[in-house]
């Protein structure tokens, strides 16, 4: 179950023809109501794609009464033509929809600086406007027809006691980097709450969620996440407890973008604790991230943890470079900055990889997601476009 | 010719059982003067090596009379015993050639995080001394000793028309970023100049030619750029002359570093023009360089001009993110923002690469160089401390 699972809200997933393997590539989901409340958060990348420019307009109101997904093309750096398009796919949707096509969303996700085939786009839109439905099958169909590279779809769902319901569903497999990944995430609630509300609660569970997923460095020109609330369940929350839930269910998807990233053979989380501030720990999460040497050395089960502090001592975070300790899987390799534990107790065969870095300066954490540096993340991004 | 080429000074490589390869591991070179004036650049990296942390003492009165320098170990997190083995490095070099500790320079590159064997480095050291001479043979003895990954020496020569020289070697494969790169270079001159006028020439050479080298984004904790001047040749040139000279031979050199990357199998210099500032043009270069995404489609030879630009989008350069124009080996892909040639019009089969960015804004241009992401970069680098 995913963005079907509150009550309120209708998918669908069809092949458009957009893929040129045939798979589905055009998702739609309808806010029925009563309430079409919603908040969004976009990619911070300054080259934006066109269906951003527009749902940047779209959400201004807070207003939205559907979304219109497509994969097989970002539709980004395609001038004034790539602009009309993804206007005139939100006029088609409002028309078969019989709302406002300034109440559409719209993302695309796939290669930039091609255009989209707005013919194959629309009889798309039309097909899917066929096939609305509020089951399972329809969630799960417009959870796969936002897959690129993607293996599998994703999907979450929380249900509360109190009778709200938040479901998600979120694409990403490469470009993932924070300010956001390059994902698109719809989350849908039936939680009775204001657009200003689903906005608050949305900023906070993307910073400790999306935001900190960081594969591979890159950042997107199309993430987007939006959350919409029908309010059909008639239950108005607690924000601090849907915050609590909603946070919850970012979580759950991000982790599944890490688990399904391009190539990928090691899920790893670095922990950065005892940082004199959030942002500061933060900083050194991402440096290591980011660090392809600490990357490939991980796909090679290697502990490397001299790459780790090398990383480290790129950022402008407090801490003293002679004075940090380091683990590696539960094993301490470094301690005061010096060899502690011999490397070859560490075993990293494991999928899942814990690094733990103490900073020893002050108060606070923060855990950072990424991905090993692999043959076939190179095989795969080398080999997209052509 | 190299570090021999210039008169005033000997150098010798011999192998002291620090690689397990048998391969030479341990330079000196030795300044006879009459001058021993000197300039240095280390690495930005916050967690510096022991013998970068000895040697910025070492610098602080301007006076170097010998260098030494080994591979097969970086001596960094090596803590108190690892501070040691580079000062008694240093003394043994002092005892051997008669001169003051205080006036030996010591590098290191190899993993981080495992003591160097000193009983071996002394041994290797009193080998060396032995060894000294100013030919070219032993000048590539010495470029030959402090090969990591590097499957080629790296040496320089400029002979100027006023009668001074300024040799030059350099090791650095992967690691290798800004601030410097991950590598030890080390250029004497014959020139009669003053540790200040040395070290005014050191700076503005390496702003240019090392500081915009960025093969994999990683900086080390080791690098150093030594400038030795023997003052031998009697010549006291313009400075303006020789700085350019040593921008000339540190280019060199760094187009070297930069041919012989880690794995890579593109060489690619990123022209970014029409820049506020030059601040600006190479921070998009940098941003581009630093692009996984950018790097891997280069190596499958596909030009992904979308992935420059959306690491264009990440940077706080001045531009309008829909006025850029992108080149691929001088077809126009992409002008104001718009797919222009079609991409299948570039070829990039040859090793070099030129990517020109237009962002239309100022008058200020910068060159980054970098190489691509490749299968090789990712095996050499998953089984480099094992």
């Amino acid at each position: 179950m995913s963005v079907t699972a509150a009550a309120g809200f209708l998918a669908a997933g069809v092949p458009a023809g957009l893929k040129s393997t045939g798979r589905s590539d055009i998702a739609l989901i309808r806010n029925t109501g009563p309430l079409q409340n919603a908040a969004t958060v976009f990619t911070t990348n300054r080259c934006q794609a066109n269906p951003v420019l527009w749902s940047k307009e779209v959400i201004k109101d807070g207003t939205v009464a559907a979304i219109v997904l497509n994969s097989g093309g970002a539709n980004c750096y395609t001038g004034a033509q790539g602009f009309q398009t993804t206007h005139a796919t939100a006029e088609h949707v409002a028309e078969l929809l019989e709302i406002s096509a300034g109440d559409v969303l719209v993302c695309s996700t796939g290669l930039i600086g091609e255009q989209l085939d707005l013919g194959k786009v629309t009889a798309g839109v039309t097909d899917a406007s066929g096939r609305l439905a509020g089951t399972a099958a329809a969630g799960l169909a417009a959870a796969e027809a936002i897959m690129t590279t993607d293996t599998v779809a994703k999907q979450a769902v929380h249900a509360s006691q109190a009778g709200w319901t938040i479901g998600g569903m979120a694409k990403g497999a490469g470009m993932l980097a924070p300010g956001l990944a390059t994902m698109l995430v719809v989350i849908t609630t039936d939680a009775v709450l204001t657009s200003a509300e689903l906005d608050q609660a949305l900023r906070a569970a993307t910073s400790v969620t999306f935001d900190r997923l960081d594969s591979d460095g890159c950042m997107s020109t199309n993430d987007t996440v939006a959350l919409l609330g029908s309010g059909a369940s008639g239950v108005t929350p607690d924000l601090g407890e849907f915050t609590a839930a909603l946070t919850e269910v970012s979580q759950s998807l991000a982790v599944q973008l890490q688990g399904d990233a391009e190539g990928a053979s090691h899920d790893i989380a670095i922990h950065v604790e005892q940082a004199v501030s959030e942002a500061d720990a933060v900083e050194v999460g991402r440096a290591i991230a980011r660090n392809s040497l600490f990357k490939a050395a991980i796909f090679g089960n290697d502990p490397n943890w001299g790459r780790v502090l090398a990383a480290v001592g790129t950022t402008s975070a407090a801490f003293d470079p002679y004075d940090v300790d380091v683990w590696f899987n539960g094993i301490r390799v470094c301690a005061a900055g010096t060899p502690d534990q011999p490397r070859d107790l560490v075993d990293l065969t494991p999928r899942a990889v814990d690094i733990r870095v103490d900073l020893k300066a002050g108060g606070h954490a923060a855990t950072i997601l990424t991905n090993d540096l692999t043959h076939d993340y190179v095989h795969e991004n080398s080999a997209y476009s052509s």
